[in-house]
């Protein structure tokens, strides 16, 4: 009692030490659950958590985990492990006792997908960022909780570009209000070739077309498999390009319950005669099949390519830019066999089948267009919504 | 200070006061953080750790973070919240400021994969629970934390069985030691039309074999796309009926740096005649071109398939199965065009380029001879080890 009596004697000569003794406790506690970098709440070991490493980090991915769902683990299968001030059990970090297992059957892609929470993935090449295309995604009414983005970009000048603006964008929305975030966002670079050497005036050329589009389905399906999760309900492959939708896109498209279903990208622009803003078809590639196509195809050397939408090959297929009528119902589908990615929607389960978008000619198809002919050889349905416009940055060649 | 004349007076009286009182507060200050909830270490709001929902439980996936990898997040955007006993500030959970980007040209996929610490997902669509599978899978002595495992159970009454045996086998192993634990586990439940619902006898006739195929392409897809992640290196192919591989089989075949590498697999059984245990070749998958069977192919309809290994379609192709040849090398490779999915390794760059297990005819090809195909029309090698031997499990007829 050596030391009580001296603690009592201090005491008596500074009645303070009362009040500052627990505080030292508390510090001491604190100081030797984080400075010893274990965290016996959390069932990490040997690890401060100033030095530990996320995911993200280590992997080189960009991963923000919003949403309630990924933060913290539950605890199950207790191991004892002994702690000297409150002999306390620590849990590890492993999932429950009733082992939940992912269950494909019963993940759903309805027409009702934002009250039955479907997780939407937005991806999206991005060769250069548009503000508008940002403002646009931001404006949508789909709860972002259940939107996770993915986008790739080449590795290029204006890829780092790109880059960089998108990189200061997305913190400014991630670091806002819990709430107001998305659920994932991750950031590719480029493996293959990259898919934007080329000029945005030679873009359009036929030749370079070919190669471009070769280029973009690597990209495509980097992006794809690299994202795409066992929870994912609806892919929505939306073009950097795209600069305006209605903010209700994602719950209107998935409204029609399609496997594939391609929007009518459309252009705003200053019609010099009439000296006004109009609108002008943009996206040739959505279609359908012609005899005249097929009588191509048939006749073609098994490595060609039919590229739609070039005066040098004369499908004649209905294109559904031509289909485009103010009067009519923005809800009328009709059925397609040739998709472009400006702004089409996928159920996850059409991917998960294993469509994708090919770079070699299958059935003298690439790309997007060969990834719906893909999902028509898998027993999917492909189609579009003729009226139903979104709108496709304005090129400035001067 | 009448209260502080009142704990001097009660000291006076009982001195052992001094040890509980300091022991009393940090009881407090833990029961305020865990009871209201908020753990402001973390940045955890609103929510008690023992009602919080990780990932896995919401999205019915089974999740297995256990990689240091996975544990916990770094800080960064610092928000100022104030915390009333240390006035604190509470950071986000949002990655770091240096902003870390997935490069997937500096994804490797080497000779030297453990040195280089290449994650390798090994994926099995699992019908049957082998005992043997698992110890097989334990005793790889390629780093676990490198590993992730997949598998995609069929809905029957076989995959009910076999998932219970699965998860109670990861249960063992994921609870046990830290570093014994593999760096994730996937479990899907499958989506699309059953792949084991003929009876194991029935299962090599060719029609049935067919059907069977094109189900289990299906599946295929549905475990690759759900789990390739973008930190994916290599894709190691294993079937739920490979019950011996080299332990080092990973390290052994990632050294070939091959894009996609086919195992030979054989089988164990009792020989009867020279009462001894024998092998005989098994999987009849991988196979390389012949004239013979691209004539046959030519002259078939667009639908029709050739499945290889049955005598009603005698295609004379070269069979790796038949060129083991016990007195060579086991580094010995050749070149194929068709590959089994019994012990296969792939560059997971080959899958995040496109290649996967088509359903449908694909140069007259399915599944995983669809998928070597592809692999080819991508410009990816497709190569076997004919005397490395894998073994399948021996069926019996009684």
């Amino acid at each position: 009692m050596v030391s009580f009596a001296l603690i009592s004697y201090k005491l008596r000569k500074n009645p303070f030490l009362l009040v500052i003794l627990p505080i030292i406790s508390i510090l001491a506690v604190f100081l030797i659950f984080i400075r010893n970098g274990e965290h016996p709440m959390l069932g990490i070991e040997n690890l401060s958590i100033s030095n530990h490493k996320w995911a993200h980090e280590v992997e080189n991915t960009w991963y923000f985990p919003f949403t309630n769902k990924f933060k913290m683990p539950k605890y199950s299968y207790k191991r004892k492990q002994s702690n000297w001030l409150f002999n306390d059990h620590v849990d590890d970090i492993i999932p429950e006792g009733h082992i939940a297992h992912y269950d494909l059957n019963k993940l759903r892609s309805t027409a009702y997908a934002a009250v039955n929470k479907e997780r939407v993935l937005i991806l999206t090449p991005m060769q250069t960022f548009h503000k508008q295309y940002w403002e646009n995604l931001l404006q949508l009414t789909y709860p972002r909780e259940l939107i996770e983005l993915g986008f790739i970009i080449p590795r290029t000048k204006t890829g780092e570009n790109a880059l960089k603006e998108l990189e200061i964008a997305i913190k400014k929305v991630q670091s806002d209000k819990k709430n107001q975030r998305f659920a994932k966002i991750t950031i590719l670079r480029q493996d293959s070739q990259s898919f934007d050497q080329l000029a945005e005036k030679d873009r359009h050329s036929i030749l370079v077309q070919k190669e471009r589009r070769a280029a973009m389905a690597l990209a495509r399906n980097e992006l794809l498999f690299s994202t795409l999760g066992p929870h994912t309900a609806w892919v929505l492959w939306l073009d950097a390009d795209i600069i305006e939708t209605p903010p209700t896109v994602i719950q209107d498209m998935t409204s029609h319950d399609k496997s594939v279903l391609a929007a009518n990208v459309y252009q705003k622009y200053f019609d010099n005669d009439e000296k006004k803003m109009a609108i002008r078809p943009y996206d040739f590639n959505n279609w359908r099949e012609s005899d005249i196509g097929l009588e191509i195809a048939a006749n073609m050397d098994e490595n060609e390519i039919i590229v739609e939408g070039y005066s040098e090959i004369a499908t004649y297929r209905p294109l559904m830019a031509h289909f485009y009528n103010a009067d009519g119902q923005v809800t009328d589908e009709m059925e397609l066999d040739g998709v472009g990615g400006g702004c089409t929607l996928v159920k996850a389960d059409v991917h998960r089948d294993g469509a994708m978008f090919p770079n070699f000619p299958f059935y003298h198809l690439i790309e997007t267009e060969g990834f719906a002919k893909m999902a028509k050889r898998l027993n999917y349905g492909v189609f579009g919504l003729p009226n139903y416009l979104v709108y496709h940055i304005e090129e400035f060649n001067t």
